[in-house]
């Protein structure tokens, strides 16, 4: 049956007739403007809600260029610079991008730069070192054969998400634009203007029923180097949101004072894969206060003036933290985000305390697909596909595109597809009508430094852009995203009195010494102790990768004893191993009693069997991919890696039920025999059921109330099965 | 030319016709028996040294049946038992075979025994655990999550050696023989015993020309478990030389006392790849003297009686260290070991202070090989090939085998390519004349925590087996046993006041925390330091796998601007890397201007590059397998792996030869265009050129003074070129 709305279409100047058709078509009950992109007159006539996209951070350029006082601030350090005999001068701007940051020399010094022996961690005196002119420091008496870095406090004078979309379009030659300044709106007069603004807008703006903040006022780092090329990304990091007077607010409310130190982190910059200091961690919580109360003030102006107020995930959204203890005080009622995979999809889905959440699907109208050479209806079925997978776990309320509309209706097989896919994303929200479907009976706490606040966002660098180093670790939480489990994010201090109830199996994922891991907290005896003993007496857990890695007390895995499994560090070659297999264990099997073959590739190497328990399910070389245990009443399971794939995914599933001691439930579970289709069945008795892959797939149902349980589904394809 | 003598050969009783045959083909000056088999009355009739094994430490049996209380002592660890609730006892010989060890519940167990708590560290007073039993210990108030091994003192009841040979030989069912025991020197009595044991054995053996220690008094770790499998092989280790008399005897000595932990060091023991704790190489020292002074006593008495004293490198040879301070004392004649490839044979051949050195070559004349199916010339082929590009560089003195003569003759066609292979030996021999040939003009020292002590002896685990985990690393040795540059072995103390004069390139090898890549070395700001201003000054660096490494300061390779690379933790994964790329770099061209092909296998990791100035020249997905920097005056190679091949070697030859800034000088050095064929030159102007492949090579030759520098070689083929 074909249905109408929860669409968002990006219109423009010039083809109304089109606009028409198309809204029409996909059944788009709202409409937005697009950066570059102005919203014709049409709007006032079409049935439909109207999204402006809001600059608070940098719409105000006229007004920025006559504060230069009131830029944002990033902590950068120099190149590490060796003393090897003469003068030693460190030019600090060395690979820095001079059109996006300026030092800041006319604060002070001694307090607000830093100046660091990185041989031996020393700060050194202001005595020992001077500013010779605005981009050079000399070392006055340095040590030979030490290496010394600065760490100095920049203006940022050129705004990030500009200088991105400014360099990548070459608008150099274009004289209608400027490079955008950025400014914080932590100084006083800064937010004044930005409130009254605001205000002035909403007023002149009757036609906009949706304020899209796109964002607010710290952007994620983003540093240009030299070449004007991305030298560095973190689409978690707070670098640009700091400044003396928030240092100084933070010294006034926390009574200690943060160092440059604390936010260059010996040029790690606390990215997420940190195990986050407290003093980050307090940052963090003073910025979050900060930003959720003046989002609040701009929402309830946007709520007075009679319109919603939507948040952009991205660009300014440093400080919201959708998933922190203060997000509901934003008084935000919606927040949209760019969808990339099953993980960055459920990230938006599961935001809590808003009305609604959106996502902008793939591709983008933008001219690097739409062309001759392009393949929209590609990149539209593999964005599906793997959206598919999250949005029937939990269900977006709304999808959108974004770009030149224009451009995409040049495309008609394109609109064709999208039209179908937004009809079936409607058939999955209305089914769900505003629940889950059923989920399966194992909760998962999926284990790390970050817990709750960083859900469904580990192992992420930019987004849902793919690293090699992450694919084996990130696989797991895609894979989570498109599971019947429900699935918690738990941090060490969650479980430092033991493990709340209801959890059935923790995961441990990630890269020894990350936050994810888990690092120096596995030092913690507490930690061990609890999770022993959540194990022992008859809990589950997976690790993947390099779990609860800490090198200490001869074991690099401080559950080494739970897990059977330790990495060798070559400290124990001269140990003989003599594993005792189980290739053929519940958890590799697969259709018609063939075995799953796990594709540990780029995971962890060398981790070895060290109990005479543990069974190794599969290995390469003296290397297990997969192990599992029992210990005491529990059990555990090891993976070396994970990357996703629909197989990968079947045998976490597995591995889940069989740490959770409910293998033999899952037989009746629903689920489908061939991995590459999925399934999820709703309360009122009606099942879903889809074609996760390219390829066409015939398979049998279990654990359906239907009859006829066997399916034949096309590539991409689903089906409904209703009582 | 044919000639004579250098060769060993083991008889046997019964075949004295072949016997002599066979050393007149072989050109054999030396006879030896083997275990297992007695040397013939024809002995007396043969011009030829007569070698006999003798077992200072087990060919006493009678005596050591009847002096229970002489037994060699270990110390062992537990297994890790967590405490989960209820009486915790631990079954201390769970996985160890009653038949070679028994706790030794006799000392006192305060002193000598150790309760250890692994979640913390934290050694329990004697008040909280008791000894249930002989093997049973239990932990009175264990505490809930905790980890507890107990280090227990045990008697080893039964030989290693013998114990080897007896499973593998399966002897239970022969009445002659016994599970040895082996007896402890440094007990009076068995001093006293030896001694005198000796002196009789010598005044009965006037047919013996020379006494082949096998070995001396304290055997290398090797502990079965209760399959009767190996469990546990370091063929350094020092486990099996520990007793209470010895532990007082240091404290006296040293001034502290010793733990069980100083042993069992967290159930690593002490293995070579372990950097070494002060308490470890002081008792190192301290047994090294302590062997030294018997041994001395021994050969003197072998001396005394007109014959010569010959060592075993294996078995019982822990406290000899015949690269330590000192071997010359030990009054040794010669050395004989087991060669298993080149670095197994540089071993040997550079042992200093004795008159000569021995070979003993593979195969074994046993029935594993020589039967129907197996193949004896091949695996001499194989043994050959490496074993010759050491003895170019660093000749034996002799060679020999062993085993049965009766069971080789059957083999006449073996026996044919041995005969070769004895001559082509004599021919290098006599070539060098005792010196060795013409060396490359730059040296090359190996940096690690053993130093000379270990040299090459690095990376091995048990003798020459093949280990996974350190095949990358290891075949950094296997390539310079046969390269032509000077080697020295340097520990990170010998270089803390400067790069000794006349080294060109320092290398260091191996994994992350390992003695052989240097683990806390690194941390000492000192040796940072030294090794920057060598660099800096001119010097050259090769670092192999990881490098420098030890996680401090923004960096885990503690050397990350020399090498301009640096392992990457997930920390910088927001750091963009723009490697400016020389795939055409001097250290990969080969012959005919075509690219050499690093094989990385093995190796390490995630390496990226990190400074400006680094030149990535391969590379894998992210991770980068060779970069090259220049730094300062010097230069520096990082290489992420160097399994042994002869390609691989060749471009170690160069990146050594780079890293020393004499690429210039490469061209017009002794070498073969094809990386397959190796040369060595000689002070009096002889060349030899040999074939280290299986495959017909056609090459041409630089550097040597000869007018026809064109050769074509058999697989294996060599040739003499002489003025």
């Amino acid at each position: 049956m074909t249905t109408h709305g929860r669409v968002t279409l990006p219109i423009e100047v010039g083809i109304d007739e089109d606009v028409k058709k198309l809204m029409q078509q996909l059944g788009a009950d709202a409409v937005r403007n697009s950066d570059g992109t102005h919203l014709p007159d049409l709007v006032h006539e079409l049935a439909a809600k109207v999204y402006s996209t809001y600059f608070p951070a940098r719409g105000d350029q006229e007004w920025a260029l006559d504060n230069p006082d009131t830029t944002i601030h990033q902590y950068l350090q120099s190149p590490r610079t060796p003393a090897l005999g003469g003068d030693l001068v460190i030019d600090i701007m060395e690979g820095y991008l001079t059109e996006q940051f300026a030092p800041n020399t006319q604060v002070d010094l001694a307090r607000y730069w830093q100046v660091i022996d990185r041989t031996t961690g020393r700060t050194l005196a202001r005595e020992e070192w001077e500013l010779i002119d605005d981009s050079h420091v000399r070392i006055l008496a340095p040590e030979l054969g030490h290496l010394y870095t600065v760490n100095f406090l920049a203006r940022q004078i050129w705004d990030s998400t500009q200088m991105y979309n400014y360099i990548t379009n070459n608008w150099d030659d274009d004289p209608t634009r400027h490079q955008e300044r950025p400014y914080d709106v932590r100084l006083p007069k800064v937010w004044e203007r930005v409130r009254s603004e605001l205000d002035r807008w909403l007023a002149e703006h009757d036609e906009i029923d949706v304020v899209r903040f796109t964002t607010f006022f710290y952007h994620f780092t983003l540093v240009f180097n030299n070449q004007r090329k991305e030298k560095y990304v973190d689409w978690f990091g707070y670098s640009a949101s700091v400044s003396v007077e928030a240092m100084e607010a933070f010294y006034a409310e926390y009574g200690y004072r943060l160092t440059p130190e604390d936010f260059v982190d010996e040029g790690y910059y606390n990215c997420s894969f940190r195990v986050p200091t407290k003093a980050f961690r307090d940052w963090m919580d003073f910025q979050n206060r900060f930003v959720t109360s003046r989002v609040r003030e701009l929402t309830d102006a946007v709520h007075a003036a009679g319109k919603e107020a939507m948040m952009f995930l991205g660009d300014n959204w440093i400080g919201t933290e959708p998933y922190g203890e203060r997000f509901a005080e934003t008084g935000l009622d919606a927040v949209v985000g760019s969808v990339g995979n099953a993980a960055t999809c459920r990230m938006i889905s599961d935001i809590p305390h808003v009305r609604y959440t959106e996502g902008r699907f793939l591709p983008y109208f933008f001219p690097d697909v739409f062309n001759p050479e392009g393949d929209p209806v590609g990149e539209a079925n593999t964005s599906w596909m793997a959206a598919r997978r999250a949005i029937v776990r939990s269900p977006l309320d709304r999808i959108g595109y974004g770009g030149y509309l224009s451009l995409a209706i040049q495309f008609p097989e394109f609109v064709e597809r999208i039209t179908q896919i937004c009809q079936e994303f409607r058939d999955i929200y209305e089914a769900a009508a505003g629940e889950r479907p059923l989920a399966a009976p194992v909760r998962v706490g999926v284990l790390n430094a970050w817990g709750k606040v960083r859900s469904w966002q580990t192992h992420m660098v930019a987004h849902a852009l793919p690293f090699e180093q992450t694919e084996a670790y990130v696989g797991v939480l895609e894979a989570l995203a498109g599971l019947p489990f429900d699935v918690e994010f738990m941090s060490f201090d969650d479980i430092r009195a033991g493990v709340p109830e209801g959890i059935d199996v923790l995961v441990n994922v990630g890269e020894a010494g990350t936050a994810f891991s888990g690092g120096a907290h596995w030092a913690d005896v507490e930690l061990q102790s609890v999770v022993r003993r959540f194990v022992a007496d008859g809990g589950g857990i997976i690790g993947v990768g390099e779990p609860c890695a800490y090198i200490a007390n001869g074991a690099v895995n401080q559950l080494s004893d739970v897990f059977g499994v330790d990495q060798e560090q070559s400290f124990s070659l001269s140990t003989d191993r003599y594993p005792t297999r189980a290739e053929e264990h519940f958890i590799m099997q697969g259709e018609g009693g063939a075995a799953l073959r796990l594709n540990a590739a780029g995971g962890s190497r060398f981790w070895v069997p060290v109990t005479s328990s543990v069974e190794v399910v599969a290995s390469e070389g003296t290397s297990v991919h997969a192990a599992v245990n029992a210990y005491g009443q529990g059990r555990s399971v090891y993976l070396a890696g994970l990357p996703f794939s629909q197989e990968n995914a079947r045998i976490l599933a597995r591995a889940i039920y069989w740490a959770a001691r409910a293998e033999d439930s899952y037989e009746a579970s629903i689920h489908a025999e061939d991995q590459r289709v999925d399934v999820a069945s709703y309360a009122d008795g009606a099942v879903f059921v889809y074609n996760s892959s390219m390829e066409t797939v015939s398979t049998v149902l279990h654990g359906v109330p239907q009859e006829k349980a066997a399916v034949t589904l096309e590539p991409l394809g689903s089906l409904w099965l209703r009582p």
